[in-house]
């Protein structure tokens, strides 16, 4: 992929970081499958299935305690 | 998403971290699948199905593990 | 739910540790199917699957890890 | 479970930490399922499952990552 | 494995830490199966897959975590 | 099993711990199925399957932090 994405995991607030976890987890998905049609498709089963959900949930909150721990907890 | 519901990991009590931990995990599952309804009905069919219960205490539990870590485990 | 049940993640011993972790993912469990008796059913169902287990005590694992670190592993 | 079986996260070698990882991977197991006969059955069938086995694996994994920060990793 | 692929885990940006994760994901998967062919063949297979691609996604996750904390979290 | 096979977390290089994380890894099987035929007849199975392989490269990303984490990453 050439193009850039990712420049800091730094964010200003806790939420941004959380969603920042959000595009880590679905460009680790792109990497492997770099057809954005597959992916649309795909998407729109596995938002139907609880398990594929929940394993979704799963990436993000991993993703999430890479980058909370980068931004120190967003600790005042 | 455009409202803010994440300002902070910092509670008060470990119990609130934990209630936090699982507000993490259903946001998670929230962005991929943004229908209400949706997520009740699959709710009501994986909190029938003992695997699917496990997998979601394991999000919970690795949310917990980057809220943990925020307050300093809440040590006195 | 309104019940007080974690009031701290410090526990005497790594044993009361362990123990503060399975509570910790078995609530993980109660705050997805709170009815008693649903859960009862399924864990007999999943008592008796080797998957079941092995998940079960990967959600152990995943909480002791908090845990531990918030006892600074009970070093002397 | 009133026996006493775990009083230190402390082990002499990386190895002794590696089987007191799996001892915990055990005990997460029998807590959930204390009859012992029903967890012999369940390990001869699991035992001759690929993906069985590398999931008792990674929960062996999971555990040592606690005791391997637990004895600072044994760096001499 | 004679070939040397991995000399440092230090990288100039967080994207190429990112892409250094799933490097080795993939070398994760490489040691198990040695063989290129069979390698392609499963990728077209498990790429169309929903579940899969999550899966895939979080193992670089985890790996993520390993290099961002080698690299400090890139923190300027 | 009373042979020694691990007395060090410490490596060279990050390659060479990431071959100790798949020997940890490969380890946590051989402690729950010690017989090598079983292991040899099962690897010949999962190894053509994606998730399986997926399965098997998480285990070793979760060895793998720890043993990064134990060599500083392996910073100059």
């Amino acid at each position: 992929m050439a193009d850039t994405w990712l420049t800091t995991l730094i964010t200003d607030t806790p939420q941004a970081g959380f969603e920042l976890a959000i595009t880590l987890s679905r460009r680790g998905v792109k990497y492997t499958q770099p057809d954005a049609a597959v992916r649309d498709r795909l998407r729109t089963e596995y938002a139907e299935n609880a398990d594929s959900l929940t394993a979704a949930s799963q990436v993000i909150a991993i993703n999430f305690q890479t980058i909370a721990a980068a931004n120190n907890y967003w600790r005042k």
